[in-house]
């Protein structure tokens, strides 16, 4: 017997039809003596759809009413999976966030976890109950809805298997796995059986799209083991923990690309002390996500610098931009016409020549690289958009993925 | 400056056009110096698409669940309504039942309010905050979510009025108060303009529609003065209170049709003490509401007994009387083309000659009465249903109700 933390996400709880498949799939689980607890999201489109509503009475209605209203979306799911698991026999409690214990600060939104209290949720399962959660959400302490924003229903999933000490966390999605690079692009991508927290995290941030980079710090942190897997198959999905057995012979495990970004070129401003901090202090006020930044030597007292942002950004970071460019100098320009590819992998710290794969591969297949930057477990280039499928495609190809 | 209970009924806040229509009713309200908590039903249909839902997956959903689910409803339109009055300047924050303090027993689906904590309410008022509160629900002293049956909103706002000391509470819905007869069937109805908590509950449990009994009892017994209107116009509503001006002079106040009830006959019965109470026990244990009941004087040790129930509950009460039947014999003959006609009239408790007047103009009329009961301020008879809107219209006449 196990103590299995689920979560199904808004694409496997879309309709009644797919709830009771996910009620069924949870009834096999329990019936094999396993204490059994279920994260669930919102219908998939249920959430925007709430958002639109409010939207169209207020262009940026209050953030504490948005949670009150958007909280609803996972109620609704938490309701119909206890009901599809009674019609088959399964004894079963919803949760809401504040029934489930899970407190956070008071920051609407995009709320953090500030702890959970798993008593009411122990006592069911020693009752026998399978015991679903609303995934997203959680009360302040003074009795106010909170949602924890993108991704939140992992992360509730996540830090629950911690709270209630579970032996299996299992993210239900509708990929079944981690790929060593987008299927859909890389014909023979091949799914990783295993992959590490820091390999996670960085294919999390760059735009492979599984899970947000939260939830993956979180389990880090809490060294709590998850698999990724589909709810539409059987097939085994990928385990993300902490030290991966293969982890020195393999260096590159997966090839990512992220077409959402826009490259900020900042032209011919002062090269002095202050400049780039002045900069990167507006952006940051105004809470605009930097990625890769680079700044090249300076000629004739000016410099350039350039960084990517995310392309829903853009407009922002120009507006923040305005007045420190009025002090120091410089002009900006903008261009999304941009994608950046990166390869990760843990093995990378103790292997040279990565760089120079890479590097080589993409000149072979034609592709001009317009920024570089590292760390110690990636390399992220940004190329021109039109050449990332031919890039990642390339890239895959020269570290023999589709061999691992 | 007056405290005022607002409650609006799921056509009202039917669409966020509605919603921003009454947030402007708010307004206005609030800005002429008054305090105002407003209680929302679910925006109409939701309630009963979700209960569909839940049916799809389960044929008798657990209440438990079923009650977290619908509770949905209201939560949506508090945040949506308190959004759109903080679009047009209004400070403005919603509360779910919880939230608000309504305590409630754990008879999921139809709970009954225990208490009242008014606290936080207070707070926000005197903050100058409109406070939207969620009808239908509470929560109950383990925290789970509980819903109040029927008609439920009304309740959550006249309990409110109670709970806060408010100086007056208006339920708005899709009718501008209560009148003498069903203006689409009686065309020189009148409307009231005021009407005693005991015709009320009269006109209430006999089809008028507007309100369900229980919220007029609860006002009666804390004494809370309600106003019936319109959302849709400005026109003054039909005040319930508890002793009218006029109550001496005027007798028969409204003429109410209900088409929704069937007229169980139980034929040769035996004629022995017992039999009756074996009957009314059966249909009690099944929860079916037994309406008029008519007992003939028995013959050859055999009797009949003769009553109504809702039309839906038919089937239900046909069950429940076949194991009764086989101990006392007898047979059952169900007919669900009938209606019941009922005078109303808290003067009629000093003046005679009221059900000759009725039975009089009924006859003149040509309608055949089926079944009389009468109460202290009603009279009520069983009439074909076809029948049912002429007999109406000559009732009105009998009593110049027109005349009011």
């Amino acid at each position: 017997m196990a103590r299995i933390v689920q979560k199904y996400g808004g694409t496997s709880v879309g309709d009644v039809e797919r709830i009771k498949n996910v009620a069924n799939r949870i009834k096999a689980v329990r019936e094999a003596g396993n204490e059994v607890v279920v994260v669930v999201s919102a219908r998939s489109g249920v959430t925007n759809e709430l958002i639109a509503r409010a939207k169209s009475l207020h262009p940026s209605p209050p953030d504490r009413e948005l949670d009150q209203l958007v909280s609803i979306g996972e109620q609704e799911t938490i309701a119909l999976t206890a009901i599809a698991l009674d019609a088959i026999g399964v004894l079963a409690k919803s949760y809401t966030g504040a029934q489930a214990g899970i407190t956070t600060d008071k920051v609407y939104t995009k709320a953090k976890i500030t702890g959970i209290d798993g008593k009411s949720i122990e006592k069911d399962l020693q009752a026998g109950k399978v015991v679903i959660v609303a995934g997203f959400q959680g009360i302040d302490d003074e009795g106010q809805v909170t949602t924890l924003g993108r991704g939140g229903s992992d992360l509730t999933a996540i830090a629950l298997a911690a709270a209630i000490k579970a032996d299996k966390c299992e993210i239900y999605t509708d990929v079944d796995g981690v790929y060593t690079a987008d299927p859909r692009v890389v014909k023979d991508a091949k799914k990783l059986q295993e992959i590490s927290y820091d390999e996670m995290l960085e294919l999390a941030s760059l735009g492979s799209k599984v899970m947000q980079t939260r939830s993956v710090e979180f389990a880090a942190k809490y060294n709590v083991i998850f698999e990724v897997r589909s709810s539409f198959n059987t097939n085994p999905g990928t385990i993300v923990k902490q030290e991966v057995a293969y982890m020195e012979k393999v260096v590159v495990r997966g090839v990512a690309v992220d077409k959402d970004q826009a490259k900020v070129v900042v032209s011919r401003i002062a090269d002095k002390p202050g400049t780039a901090a002045a900069v990167f202090r507006a952006l940051a006020e105004a809470n605009i996500n930097v990625d890769m930044i680079v700044q090249n030597v300076g000629h004739d007292g000016v410099a350039n610098l350039t960084f990517t942002v995310p392309q829903s950004e853009t407009l922002k970071a120009e507006k923040a931009l305005a007045p420190v460019l009025k002090a120091v100098g410089g002009t900006v320009t903008l261009d999304d016409k941009i994608a950046k590819l990166s390869v990760v992998g843990v093995g990378m710290r103790t292997h040279s020549g990565v760089a120079s794969t890479l590097f080589t591969a993409l000149a072979d297949a034609g592709i001009n690289l317009e920024l570089i930057s590292t760390s110690e477990i990636k390399i992220s280039v940004v190329i021109a958009k039109d050449k990332a499928d031919d890039a990642a495609r390339a890239a895959h190809k020269a570290f023999a993925l589709e061999k691992l």
